[in-house]
C-alpha cells in the first residue's frame, strides 16, 4: 500500500475511485488495453456476490450449465436488433491451429444466439419448459472507454436464459429475477437499487422490454447495476426455439435472459467508500473482521497473543483476518485495514488482557465515535450485533443520500439544475425524440420507470404533452 | 433419454462412452466443431468437483484471482520452449471493435505468460513470497481430434501459479499440489490413480518437471487427470518476476503451475460405469439419492406421497430428487436413474408404507444383490452407512481392476503384450531414443514413475540398458 494519501471524493471522485481500486487491491490494470485482472481480494469479494446469487437463483428452481464462448459469426446475424447492437463491440478469432478460419468466431458478448441454438435442440415439448438455466462465465465486448470494474473489454458475469410456454410466464420470470437483483443489492450489499423498467431506446438488443436495477453512487451519478429482458418470441423465432403444446400444435417459446457482473463491485466502491477507501458491507466483506494485536516488546507479546488466540477461535464462524505482521506498527495496519474497507477492527493491547477488554472499531464510523470497548466474554454475540449495525447503518447512509438527491423539479429549468446535483424524477411522455434533446442538453438520460408509479397523469418535463409516466433522470456511468 | 440400449463396454468403450455423455445429459456438442456444452447435470458434477478441490487449496493457503483471457501474442514468444509447444493450437483474435489488431490477441491455453507478467509488477521482495494463486477459468487449444469432456476445443479447468524464493519451496509447493490432486482423486472420485514424474518428452512446455496423476480407465487405457509442473526459474527469466532478498540482493523466483481439468468428468465416467449407463462416486454426486414414490391409483398415492415427504425431510442433509413425474412408469424411472448414476435409489409403496419399510437399491451392485429392505425409522444413518458403503466399494472395485491390469512383463514380448491388455510396470533407461521407440511399436507412452521405487536397479525393457527407475507405459487418451 501506498503511503500518500487518496484524493478526496469531493475533490475528485474519479481518481478516489481509481486509487481506492488499486491501492485496495481489488484490480490492477492488464497488459491488453482495457482489460483488468481481478487480484485476489476483489475476486474474493466477487465470489461473495457469486454466492449470494447463486443460492437467490437455486431457490428459485434454475441451474447452472456452460455454454461455450466461440459463437459462430452467422449466428449473431439471426436477430436483427440484435446483431445492430452488438455489431460494433464485437472481438474477433480469426485463425485456429495456424489456418485462416472458414467462418470467423466470436468472442462471446453475450449467449442469446448459442443458448437459443441449443434450447432448439433440446426443447420438444410442453413438459420441457419451462427452461431455467443459469451461467457463470467471462464475456468480451471491444469497449472505447474503460474503467476497472465499470466497463472492461472482458467482464465475469452471470446470465440466466429461460423458455417459457407463454408471455405471462416469461415477463413473471423477468420481473422475479429483477426482484432477486433488488433483494441482493439491497439486503447483502447495502446498494438501496431503485429497479424498474427501461425506456425503448434503452432496452437490450433484441429485447421486448428490459427491466433494471439502478443504483445512485457517492458522486449522484447513476449506475446500471443488473438488467432483466423479457425477450418475447424474437429469439425463439430467429433460432427455431419450439415445443408441442398440449394439444400438439407446433408453438414458439417465450425466451428471457437476465445479468448482473463484476460492474456491482463498482456499485459497492462508490456506494460505501469514503476519503479513507473502501468500505465493504459485512454481509459481502471478504474479511468481516481484522484483529490487531498490539505490543511493543515480546513480554508484552506474550501476555496479548494467547488472547487473540482464544478469540480467533470463539469468532471461528467469522471471515476473521490476525494481522500479526512484525514489521508494521499498528498505526500502519489501521490505515492499511481501513483502505481495504475491513467492516470491524478489533485491538487487543495488554491493557485489554488486564481489563479482559477488546476495543472494537467500526469501519462506518471513523474516529472515536466508532469505537466501543467489548468485554472478551460473549464476543461472538457482541460481534454479530456490531456487524449487524454496520450492515443496517450502510443502507440507512446510502438510502438517505439518495433521497436526498431525487428531485422533483417543477419545470425543466429546474430539471437542468436538479440532474448536475443528482436525479430527477419526471414526467415523460415516452417520446424518444425528448428523451434524446434531454440527453443532449443536460447528459442525463432515462434510467428506468418505477413499478410503483404515482396515482394520476401529468406533463411531460421537456415537451408539456400529457404523460403517464414517471421516470428517473440522471447523468451515468 | 432414449429407450435404445447401450452398446456394451466390451464391444465398443468408445461408443459406450458417448452415448452416456448424451444420454445422461452431461455434455452435449456445441455448433463450433469440437467445442461442448456442459449441461446442468454435468455442471452440477463439475461444481462439486470444484467445491472439493477448492476447499483443499484453500486449506493448503491459496486463493483465487482471475487473470485476463486474451493475451498478447509477444507473451507467448518470450519462453521458447512454451511457444514452441502451444503454438500449433492457438485460437487467435485479430479483430476488436472492427477494427484489425495491431497485435494479435491469443485466447489463452494456459495463463503462464501474462500471470507471469503481473507477478513481475506485483512481487518486489521476499516479504511478497510465496505467492500462491488459483484462478477458476476457461482456456482454448485448438485440439484436432476431440472427445467430450476428455479433449475439447474449449475447456474448464483450474489453473494454480505460485512464486517462491527457492527451488526447494517451489519443488516441495510442486509435489504439495500433486498430492492433494491425488488425494482428491482418491478420497472424492474413487479414482484410484498413481502419482509420478513424467519423463522429458511427455515435461509440459517450459517446465523443469513435471508431475501427474495418471488413472486406469475401464477399458485399460491409461488417462492423464491433473498434473504439476515445477517451472524452475524459466518463466521468472522470461517475466522477470524478481525479488530483493534480505540481503537486498535482486534474485529470480521460482515458480510452479498446475492444473486439473472437466476432463475429470471424464475420468469418472469411464472409472465407474458400466453397461446400464454412469455410476457417480456419492460424494461428488450432484444427486446422491432418487426417491421413486410407487403407486397404482390415486389412493395408493394419497397413502404413499405422506411418507415420502416424511422422508425427504428427515433426508434434507443429502442431495436428494424425488421422482414424482407422472407421466411415466417406475420401471423407465429405474432406467433412467441407473443412466444418469445415482447412487442410490429409495422405492416407497403402499407396501412400504404397511410395513414402515423402505427399499435401498445400489447403483453399484446392479439386480437384486444390491437391494436392501430399510425400517423408516432412523433412515437417515442407514442412508449414511450405505452411501458410504458405495464410495468404499467404487475405490475398490476401481483399484483392483487397476491392480489386476498392470504387469511387470518379464522381457519386451511379453511387454508387447501387456500394454495391448492393460499397463506395463518397467524398467526403463530413461532415454528418449526408446521411449520413442516402444510408442511407435506399441503406441504405449510412458505414463509416469512413481516416487516410490522399488529398491535396487534394473536394465531397461527395450534396450537392456541399466537402468534406475520404473516407469508406467500404456496406451493414453
Amino acid at each position: 500500500m501506498s503511503e500518500e494519501k487518496l484524493p478526496s471524493r469531493a475533490e475528485n471522485f474519479s481518481e478516489w475511485y481509481n486509487q481506492v481500486v488499486l491501492r485496495a487491491e481489488l484490480a490492477d490494470y492488464a497488459p491488453v488495453r482495457g482489460c483488468m485482472v481481478v487480484r485476489p481480494y476483489g475476486w474474493a469479494l466477487w465470489e461473495n456476490i457469486q454466492a449470494s446469487l447463486d443460492q437467490r437463483f437455486k431457490a428459485t428452481g434454475h441451474v447452472n450449465a456452460a455454454f461455450p464462448m466461440l459463437i459462430p459469426k452467422s449466428f449473431l446475424e439471426k436477430e436483427k436488433e440484435h446483431v445492430e447492437g452488438f455489431s460494433p463491440e464485437l472481438a474477433v478469432v480469426t485463425i485456429g491451429g495456424g489456418e485462416v478460419l472458414e467462418e470467423p468466431l466470436i468472442v462471446r458478448p453475450t449467449s442469446e444466439t448459442i443458448i437459443g441454438h441449443m434450447y432448439s435442440k433440446w426443447i420438444k415439448s410442453y413438459r420441457d419448459l419451462p427452461v431455467l438455466i443459469n451461467q457463470w462465465g467471462n464475456v468480451v465486448r471491444w469497449e472505447m472507454r474503460t474503467r476497472l470494474f465499470l466497463r472492461t473489454l472482458e467482464f465475469y458475469w452471470q446470465e440466466g436464459h429461460t423458455a417459457h410456454a407463454s408471455y405471462e410466464e416469461a415477463e413473471e420470470e423477468t420481473l422475479r429475477m429483477l426482484e432477486v437483483y433488488t433483494r441482493f443489492a439491497i439486503d447483502d450489499a447495502a446498494v438501496p437499487v431503485l429497479p424498474g423498467r427501461k425506456s425503448d431506446s434503452e432496452r437490450f438488443a433484441g429485447a421486448q422490454r428490459t427491466y433494471s436495477i439502478e443504483a445512485m453512487m457517492g458522486d449522484t451519478r447513476a449506475l446500471q447495476a443488473g438488467t432483466s429482458h423479457n425477450l418475447g418470441q424474437n429469439f425463439a423465432k430467429a433460432f427455431d426455439i419450439r415445443y408441442l403444446d398440449p394439444n400438439n400444435q407446433l408453438q414458439y417459446c417465450w425466451t428471457t435472459s437476465w445479468g448482473l457482473s463484476t460492474r456491482f463491485v463498482g456499485a459497492i466502491i462508490m456506494t460505501h467508500g469514503d476519503d479513507q477507501g473502501l468500505i465493504l458491507p459485512p454481509r459481502l466483506a471478504p474479511i468481516q473482521i481484522v484483529v490487531i494485536p498490539i505490543f511493543r516488546n515480546d513480554e508484552e507479546k506474550s501476555v496479548v497473543m494467547p488472547i487473540v488466540e482464544r478469540l480467533k477461535n470463539e469468532l471461528a464462524s467469522f471471515r476473521l483476518r490476525v494481522d500479526d505482521r512484525s514489521e508494521l506498527t499498528p498505526g500502519f495496519k489501521f490505515n492499511d485495514w481501513e483502505m481495504r474497507g475491513v467492516p470491524l477492527r478489533l485491538e487487543i493491547g495488554p491493557k485489554d488482557v488486564q481489563n479482559h477488554t477488546v476495543m472494537a472499531a467500526r469501519r462506518d464510523i471513523p474516529g472515536k465515535g466508532g469505537k466501543t470497548l467489548l468485554n472478551q466474554d460473549q464476543i461472538s454475540s457482541q460481534v454479530t450485533t456490531l456487524l449487524d449495525n454496520i450492515q443496517k447503518s450502510l443502507l440507512h447512509r446510502a438510502t438517505t443520500f439518495r433521497d436526498e438527491h431525487i428531485y422533483n423539479p417543477k419545470n425543466y429549468e429546474e430539471f437542468k439544475q436538479a440532474v448536475t446535483q443528482g436525479w430527477a424524477f419526471s414526467w415523460w411522455c415516452g417520446n424518444a425524440e425528448c428523451e434524446g434533446q434531454i440527453k443532449e442538453e443536460t447528459k442525463a438520460t432515462t434510467r428506468c420507470m418505477p413499478m410503483d408509479q404515482p396515482e394520476g397523469k401529468g406533463t411531460c418535463i421537456y415537451c408539456g404533452e400529457p404523460a403517464h409516466e414517471k421516470v428517473y433522470f440522471a447523468r451515468a456511468y
